[in-house]
């Protein structure tokens, strides 16, 4: 996607953008406070990493939907604290330099990835495992923010962390600030029943705008009845004017404790990110560059890193209003990018009076949509392996936190689809009379070759199969004492490794030690290709026949003149 | 294998079984000696460590050549190594502790394997990695018996540690120590030289027995010109007689230090063995069980630990003598055992002279045919990935040591098996005027519909791909403003995952919303089944046809008549 002439653009869609962006700034700004607040960040910060970043992506020209939907999200905002909460306490300067650090060690491995073209590496994030992981972390959150809503103060990465640390300070809640939080939720879900009676679009315009609204009500109703007094919990004094450029620190224990992190929160972020640009895209019948929106990503985290924000990227609940006015081009960015300015200079003198509880109650709203265990139900009744993948990376973030619970995920996805593939389906195969076509002998009425035996595999023959393959020949020649030849048809093959070929070496030399001799049938020509490269063709000591059909008519030809007989 | 009733066996196998044992000791002892010298323990340990696991092997029911074969293996003394030396000095009793506790995981582990049927875990190893993993696993080991060779010490895991520790001493060889080394060295290639003018048969018992005459020389060497008094280092007084029985010590933190080191040794030392199992079994067109094979490996391991053993597993040197001499029944392992016994007592008073250099030379000429360079330049030539995963195996064993590079060559492997399929082969297939069959229109003269637009994807649909598959179509159909149906050819597709699905679902929505409609056709039973289970097929929107060619029909009637008008 590139930029239309200015004047073009001016004249044709700069006022759309102007809306749009003005409409996801309403949304954008109390999510900015409040996953600022999740991230154990000044709130401001928030508002920091909505500017800067999204003029970078902007101007790097990504996907114009994703450029409306840029800004703090709720996940990775916990990932942070969760890398951040071990190394400094929250809200230190030490929290957040080392959040600085992060941020640019998240913008340098998604540019890393994009230079390497490894945007791939996302594949490695299954479905299952992603929603489990998203499952898992909307209720950590909740839990995270359980704390705020009560007054007291909850740490921990986990539950088995957190809720303990909560339940040790119950008799510490401090009703003020439970009553005001408990008000926030009411009015958040009180929106949502009303939207049933209202028409669809004002109703939906009404649940966006009330975290808004609650925002504004809550520091107002703080500054009015003197909320502070009474010992509610308010955001604080905030440094008012715009973030100042500045570089991490270059602290190398620090970054050596924070890479993984920073690698996973950069895959996490580009899956959401790739995913909304390609639902957006895709509408519109075009593709999305995986690889230029890299770029983007890179560019708005490193952007971010040099503002004392937080890992960016495309959010889901602000990537629904593109849909609903469609905008042309990233342009959009830099309104947004320019209304957040406004909202940082003009919002920052009035936070300080913003209850805690009230953020709270809009970040614990927003995740409970999150939480989907209908998918995991789906998901196991589809397929136990991708069921037990997304159930226990589901347990793994509630138990051992965000990090563990998406590489065990990612483990056992991976572990799991090796097994899976080791085990390939390995046919007999016999001729179908009247036919060339060989067929699975189980399943159709076929004629066997006595001295031939018709192997077929559905399947690549790479490492996780090398063995079984081996394995499965032994066998089968094992029941069949009056084989002379085995013949492979290869129709199915894809590819053959290093140690396939090993393997069928191995094969062909044993099956030569018991007196029988190796052929292949339907090689692929890339297959072919790569044998040639390799002296087996030579060694094997067999052919290569063009059809099963051709062996058979070389090797028993007995056999095809009785089977046409019949 | 089950046994043959007794009697039959003293009258048909028990002498040639007694003949194999003999062979086999004579090559056994001195390997024992030297491996266990090799592990970092007392020499006798190789000893004892060839007793109860062998027995236990034979009882449990294993294969017969795996029986001869079994014992302390060079590449498991190494990592057993490697796994000890960070916790303990050498030779000391924590460090025989943390040897038997290590045996014991091993054990277990091999077990736990056995009893889930896991033995496809081998899997993860594949045959690129194992042969860098053994080449550099010979180069180390043979730079660790350097030390030794020049009676210094040196120490260390790999070779940034172990070559600056080496030379550090140079000053200080110790010049006798060195001849003796010098001259074993030299006695044992001199029998490799003499082979050659002599029959094949008697200079292939010359070779093996060379090492066992070393010995034998090198303890005659050291009592009558009392080496010990010159300075040259011996095996030393050793405990006499037999081994004991005795639980490793539970450790909870020791046991945290071992299991990684313990699950590797198990893995590699069952392919060892299994693959050992395969070659010879093959030969007599038998098939080997895995998980009794495990289980068998199990009982040996778990045996070697309580008698103060190391891991034991089979080896490719012992078990060349199972090809020349066939034993029938895993009984064999019985007679070895026996004969250990008696070398365990008859040869201990003797083994305190045998000088550590002569064990050192042993080893030394032992492990350079495992260092096979050959086989990396022709995976390289096979396969560029195949051959960059066995180079980084065996540059990772060298500058990282065993365990590190083992699991970095097993991660890269799997990363590679991912990247490889995770962009799989996508054809647009057009008609074969006057078939029914459809081929890839950029290398067949086809019919194309310019409403349907069809595409076959040669492979299976998972995860490594699913997010692939979305981006290619959104391709696709961008190139195609006039396709009003796009119908996916699945005779490829063996698998379709909950990835895969969504990623289906998601598709569907996508060309729906830019007016198109997905179809399916030719999808597997087995595939089917599964789609079946989930609520996709009715919400797609679409039909799964039987065939592509009858989709064309329900979807472009007008293409079939005007190309069979052709």
């Amino acid at each position: 996607m590139s930029f239309e002439p200015l004047r073009g653009y001016w004249r044709n869609s700069a006022g759309a953008d102007l809306i749009a962006a003005l409409l996801v700034s309403l949304l954008l700004v109390p999510q900015a406070l409040a996953y600022a607040q999740l991230a154990g960040l000044p709130a401001v910060a928030g508002l920091y990493a909505s500017i800067l970043p999204l003029a970078v992506y902007a101007l790097l020209g990504g996907s114009a939907g994703v450029a409306l939907a840029l800004g703090p999200v709720a996940i990775l905002s916990l990932m942070t604290a969760a890398a951040l909460q071990p190394l400094a306490p929250p809200g230190s300067a030490a929290y957040l330099a080392a959040a600085a650090l992060l941020t640019l060690l998240v913008g340098l491995f998604l540019l890393a990835m994009s230079l390497l073209r490894l945007g791939v590496l996302a594949n490695f994030l299954s479905h299952p495992v992603i929603a489990g992981f998203v499952s898992g972390s909307a209720i950590l959150i909740a839990a995270s923010q359980l704390g705020h809503l009560l007054g007291i103060r909850g740490s921990g990465q986990s539950l088995p962390d957190l809720l303990p640390s909560l339940a040790a300070q119950l008799e510490q809640i401090h009703l003020p600030t439970l009553w005001l939080g408990l008000a926030s939720v009411a009015f958040l879900l009180g929106l949502r029943l009303l939207r049933r009676y209202l028409p669809v679009r004002l109703g939906g315009w009404l649940v966006r705008l009330g975290a808004l609204l609650l925002v504004l009500l809550g520091i107002l109703a703080s500054v009015l009845l003197d909320l502070e007094a009474l010992g509610v919990r308010v955001v604080g004094t905030v440094a008012a004017g715009l973030p100042s450029l500045s570089l991490p620190p270059a602290d190398l224990t620090l970054l050596h404790q924070l890479w993984p992190a920073a690698l996973l929160i950069a895959l996490v972020g580009f899956v959401e990110s790739v995913s909304i640009a390609q639902s957006l895209e895709a509408r519109r019948r075009r593709s999305v560059n995986p690889d230029r929106e890299l770029r983007g990503q890179a560019g708005a985290n490193l952007a971010a890193a040099l503002t004392g924000g937080f890992p960016v990227a495309a959010s889901f609940s602000r990537s629904a209003l593109a849909l609903e006015t469609p905008v042309a081009t990233p342009r959009v960015g830099l309104w947004v990018a320019a209304l957040m300015l406004g909202a940082a200079l003009g919002l920052a003198p009035l936070l300080q009076h913003l209850p805690q509880a009230v953020l709270a109650a809009t970040i614990l709203v927003a995740i409970l949509g999150l939480i989907d265990l209908r998918t995991l139900r789906r998901t196991w009744r589809y397929s136990r392996q991708d069921g037990v993948a997304q159930l226990v990376t589901l347990l793994g973030v509630l138990f051992h936190g965000v990090e563990t619970g998406i590489l065990l995920g990612v483990a056992l996805s991976l572990l799991l689809f090796l097994w899976r593939t080791s085990r390939p389906h390995i046919a007999v195969v016999g001729l179908l009379p009247g036919t060339e076509h060989f067929r699975n002998i189980e399943r159709f009425d076929t004629l066997e070759s006595r001295t031939v035996l018709s192997l077929r595999v559905d399947e690549s023959l790479y490492f996780p199969n090398a063995r079984y393959l081996e394995e499965r020949i032994a066998e089968l020649v094992a029941q069949r004492p009056q084989a002379r030849y085995l013949v492979l048809q290869c129709s199915g093959v894809n590819l053959i490794d290093a140690s396939a070929l090993d393997s069928l070496e191995t094969i062909a030399a044993r099956l030569a030690s018991a007196g029988l001799q190796l052929h292949l049938s339907e090689v692929k020509g890339p297959v072919m290709d790569r044998l040639k490269r390799s002296d087996f063709l030579e060694r094997f000591g067999g052919q290569v026949f063009v059809s099963q059909y051709q062996a058979l008519t070389a090797l028993d030809p007995q056999l095809l003149e009785t089977g046409t007989e019949r």
